[in-house]
């Protein structure tokens, strides 16, 4: 039988979501716990991966087992077994052909910026602390420019290697109250850092150190030359994964 | 010339707010950075203190010195120097004959518990998080008792040793939204324990393990005999210091 489950996780003290050899990672964690309650080695297939020091409100994942009478009692135990900064928010029954990321309709990250001048000590793992004031109209602006589909290979690192760079971005919501920002990024797919990229690249903007057509020009620039610009990785969240 | 500061702090890894010997505490951590800044040793006078893991918003506290000729330049050089969970809001200059802890005129405490059932990975540091069902309309009731003065001999730690233990609390605000609970307390001084002893009574009177008359003795008892509830520390914050 197949299961989906919705996780979230601090990703303060890991290397990120994919096992590594001798690093630190939120799915070994996770797979060391089910396989230890099962009594049995079980891997999880995530919707993708989350870089070092990103956080999830809900990524998912899915894995096999015969062993799970009480699907209840199994999140419990598990929680219980999961270190203190994972936790398994709901599992559910799913066909035997469902895949946790190849059936992904649409994915939803959000990125949060402190701008108000005010430091928050609570939130200095949470949310990017950002002093110096940004023009939120540019800002707001500039995130449009990125909506829809584009060649996004100058918004993702040197080092990402794909057959094709096109993505599309069905919206990029910038929500502003009192100094503070959320960025919420809806998409069909986001490629290595292509978030932190954009969100560098709008704090730029709102710095007025670029200006629009900077944007335009690396959206419709034949050459690849990546932006420099990355936001700092604990202000995003993967936040939803539709199917 | 004497000088207000108000301070944020995590205190998560500190032992409280007053210096001790060997410990690490956030009345040290201040102190040693504005001796550094101004080099010269420099005590600094708080509002009271805070116990081990309990945090605050607006702490407040008073220093003198000669020292400082631009505040702001002063807050930000101190900030820099201060760890990542320590935060000086704002410095003021002040009578010389003001003091932090005698003239405090109204303390505010508010203890932030979550009873959503679903555990927050975020917030594991800053709310207390618990799942079992609780009576709302019952604490709320509970709360009221506590209003007006009263004698807390009962709500204090055994080893609190005070001439008098009768304090006025002026307000307890029961604010209730979704399984999350924020507790805001009013009052002319807090003994030790005595903010998470009452939540701690009001957890089990949520949970029907004791009743409204059980408070209403503990209030009017003759004997010594303190509660034995006291709500995990790091649901606390200390909110505001009113002169």
């Amino acid at each position: 039988m197949r299961f989906l489950a919705v996780v979230s996780y601090d990703g303060t003290n890991y290397f990120g979501w994919q096992i590594q050899p001798n690093l630190v990672t939120i799915q070994e964690e996770i797979e060391k716990a089910i396989s230890k309650i099962l009594n049995t080695p079980t891997k999880i297939y995530g919707s993708g991966r989350t870089d070092t020091g990103v956080h999830a409100y809900n990524q998912t994942f899915h894995f096999d087992s015969d062993k799970i009478v009480d699907i209840d009692k199994f999140r419990y135990s598990l929680n219980s077994v999961l270190p203190k900064d994972i936790y398994v928010k709901s599992i559910t029954k799913v066909d035997d052909d469902f895949h946790a990321r190849f059936d992904v309709k649409e994915k939803e990250y959000m990125y949060l910026l402190n701008n108000s001048g005010t430091y928050d000590v609570f939130n200095r793992r949470y949310i990017n602390q950002f002093p110096q004031h940004l023009d939120k109209d540019l800002i707001k602006e500039g995130a449009l420019l990125f909506i829809g589909k584009h060649d996004f290979k100058n918004f993702t690192t040197k080092e990402e290697d794909q057959d094709n760079f096109i993505r599309t971005i069905n919206d990029i919501n910038v929500i502003y109250e009192n100094g503070q920002y959320i960025f919420i990024f809806k998409g069909d797919g986001f490629m290595r850092y292509m978030v932190r990229m954009i969100v560098g690249t709008l704090i730029e903007l709102g710095l007025h150190k670029i200006d629009l057509d900077f944007i335009r020009n690396k959206l419709n620039d034949s050459k690849r030359d990546p932006v420099s610009f990355r936001a700092a990785s604990y202000g995003l969240y993967l936040s939803r994964v539709k199917y």
